[in-house]
């Protein structure tokens, strides 16, 4: 019987907008390289409140919709408590960015077969920043043999 | 080698209304200090239709305008045929909180590691009760060495 | 010590609807039994952009409610980019599918105990197809002892 290995890894990057999808696969399919397990589980978690990590086709046009789509499915400017100073210390209104984070998900538990991530062909593991620009950490469990 | 294990344990709570969103962030890294695992995966579901779990931000103006926003998003009363006792056994209707349950999500996958639950400064793992007041189990899955 | 097992099995089925919700509890238990892991952890995610799993209660009406809450929080012809074949190359318009299948979610995380699936009495692991009729592909990943 191999050895059951666990590794965590974090990595950080730079958003540049206020709102923007990033394409990560390449990263975390590089860490579960290093981490040299063949089959498993990896999970992906944003150690944010206000980002997004899903699993979704990334294509430029998309992108853009879902944008449009996020501002109309949680609006801007409702009124939010949350971004009053009276009910809360936050620096900057942020609740819309938290309740669309909310909506999208924030992990992502995949299977490792053959020492592949098990995605399909138009699937790639996809960042959201929602109230960028910010550096994020992005965490990765992987667990296997 | 270490040996691996495998937990699972289930807790029950009340909830006290229709809607509430409750931090069991403690409850949860509890089960998982008696578990004494240090490197792992921990899952958290819930084993019920109409409450949902997920890591956010518990701030008590943020939960607020949860509410407000879930009911925005998933209208009450819009003539649901689950609501109806013509296609529908069920004791009362339920189904915006149903819907609202599979918009936020109802498990959590999160990394153990150093012993600690890999989670961010602002993130509480939260479970949302969305048709109270109720008892409800939550059920916790640690795997890990 | 028990030796570790990761098993990954992934199964076709034909939607038959452009919007169809499967009840797929079945085929994943019975692929559990035939795996013969008693304890651990399973993932099911969809290889697909334009498709959604989830845990949620099966019942016709309930089915009926949720493609109309889902007509309704992602509109079907909102000018989407990703729709228009001068910013993209698909065949055609999904893009309501995609936003539709990120609100629902695309992967199930669950806990085996027992030899059992660790799911609540009115919950059935759901498939939703969201641009059918289409041949689709499920990915299970099972680890554990």
């Amino acid at each position: 019987m191999q050895t059951l290995k666990v590794v965590r890894q974090t990595f950080t990057m730079l958003s540049e907008k206020r709102t923007q999808v990033i394409d990560i696969t390449k990263q975390i399919r590089d860490i579960m390289l290093s981490a040299d397990i063949k089959e498993g589980i990896l999970l992906v978690n944003s150690l944010h409140t206000t980002c997004a990590l899903f699993v979704n086709e990334f294509q430029g046009a998309l992108v853009e919709d879902l944008k449009t789509m996020l501002e109309r499915l949680v609006v801007d400017n409702a009124g939010y408590k949350h971004d009053d100073h009276r009910y809360s210390v936050c620096e900057r209104g942020n609740t819309a960015s938290e309740f669309r984070a909310a909506v999208l998900g924030r992990n992502v538990a995949l299977g490792i077969s053959g020492g592949e991530l098990a995605l399909g062909k138009f699937q790639s593991i996809l960042f959201a920043e929602l109230d960028g620009p910010r550096s994020r950490s992005i965490d990765i469990q992987i667990m296997g043999v």
